[in-house]
């Protein structure tokens, strides 16, 4: 049986994503994303899975961060999950006597407009993650609602009192499974890489980079340049582009990028995901 | 005397960005960046301040919203500012009486390695924002700690009882002054600008508009693809560029870009930050 790492606590997002990725895996909550990555390079477990982008919030800094900086650590297979927020309450709990709502401030703020609208006068309690929310929530007699998952609720007993509470539709998290190696190919394959300049400031360096894709006909999925925390202004850069590393093109554009680069990292191919 | 709105409460680090960008402003603290653009938008202020980017979290994807999504806002003003983390207690608490540490999740991400060190057995409690920590921590009776500001400690009165405690240095925060209208040419300016193209996923669209800028020898200074919210993989694009907007060689630029684009907005020319 495979160990199946994921940011936990139990009830999060991203063990449904463990769940959906390897139901018959052995799975292993980890306290951060950090420690899901040094399971997976250690060995201790035989894959992670990490959120690394939310259409609302955008990109997941830690995952990033460690995807960069972790030279032995590889994506293999990316999973994009609806994310639905619901409203949980201790079974039998009326609307009317809520008078405290606990989440995690992402959650929370994803759900501002709910709130305003059906619990105007409810006070908003911040938590470390949905789960914790829940469990606090669990631990009141009976004034408290939480903002959860599905899989919260029946982890801790709890009972859905509304559902899809989220502000804005639809709401989706792309997560991604780190292991040691990256995935053969299979014909509908996606490559992300990261790389940074030497010399910063010069027009034409990006795009010069890009246009060894785009010469190749390659498509660009995904661009985003993130501060590399010496200064702002000095950036990284993280590119998803379709095709495998190993098919002949893609190779060929990669190594030219690469010669053109102060720092640069393929950070694996992988199967596009399809719903 | 000119109304500065900024994202509250007093205590956090817009508040000391406000009170940097204009210390002889009245400033008024409102509970959301939504809430501070629909001040400056309806003319209840002159401009407000808002977070748009952190060397260590990334981009504040609501202030990007804001700023795509209201016509009648621009970007007049760009701040950068160091984020010093400080541990805050009651006047005379001793560390080791610290039995729970308060903050927002973020904050308490940024020092986890501290915490570890320091106060290993310490509790950790997650609050809304940086200052409502603090005023948990204080009307607790001297076994907690918050991490906060230096102006949140003096707003509160606490004592500062470590300075600097986040784990990586440097860690700074870029904020924008929001108005009505944007900044006058300087000669030392930023263009912010916002786009999307109709017809996604083929290769050369970014490279071609991005060229419009490198061939007239315009810099580049940040890129973001930004999922649309529609569903992960249709991307809006957030650029900025150096030099003004009324300059001619970048208005050309902008023209050029905007007629390959279904959705174009310049967001906004301003002096570049200077420390």
């Amino acid at each position: 049986m495979k160990r199946l790492a994921y940011l936990g606590p139990p009830g999060t997002f991203s063990e449904e994503a463990a769940l959906q990725h390897d139901p018959s895996a052995e799975l292993v909550p980890l306290p951060s994303i950090a420690a899901v990555a040094a399971a997976v390079t250690a060995g201790m477990a035989d894959a992670g899975v990490v959120p690394v982008e939310n259409s609302l919030e955008g990109s997941v800094p830690e995952t990033l961060d460690v995807l960069i900086h972790e030279a032995d650590l590889f994506v293999r297979h990316e999973l994009v999950l609806p994310i639905e927020h619901h409203l949980l309450v201790k079974p039998g709990t009326q609307p009317a006597a809520v008078k405290v709502v606990y989440s995690h401030p992402q959650a929370l703020a994803q759900c501002r407009r709910f709130l305003e609208r059906c619990f105007p006068r409810a006070e908003v309690m911040a938590a470390l993650s949905t789960a914790a929310a829940v469990e606090e929530m669990m631990s009141r007699d009976g004034d408290a609602a939480a903002i959860g998952t599905a899989r919260a609720a029946s982890l801790y007993g709890a009972e859905v009192l509304a559902r899809g509470i989220q502000d804005r539709r639809p709401n989706v998290t792309r997560f991604m499974v780190l292991a040691r190696e990256d995935h053969p190919p299979t014909g509908r394959d996606k490559t992300s890489l990261a790389f940074t300049f030497a010399t910063e400031d010069r027009p034409g360096l990006l795009v010069a980079a890009l246009t060894e894709f785009s010469s190749r006909q390659i498509n660009l999925t995904k661009i985003e340049s993130r501060p590399t925390g010496d200064r702002l202004g000095s950036y990284i850069f993280l590119v998803d582009v379709s095709g495998h590393r190993q098919e002949p093109l893609l190779a060929e554009a990669l190594e030219a990028v690469r010669r053109q680069c102060s720092f640069f990292r393929v950070l694996g191919s992988y199967p596009k995901w399809q719903p």
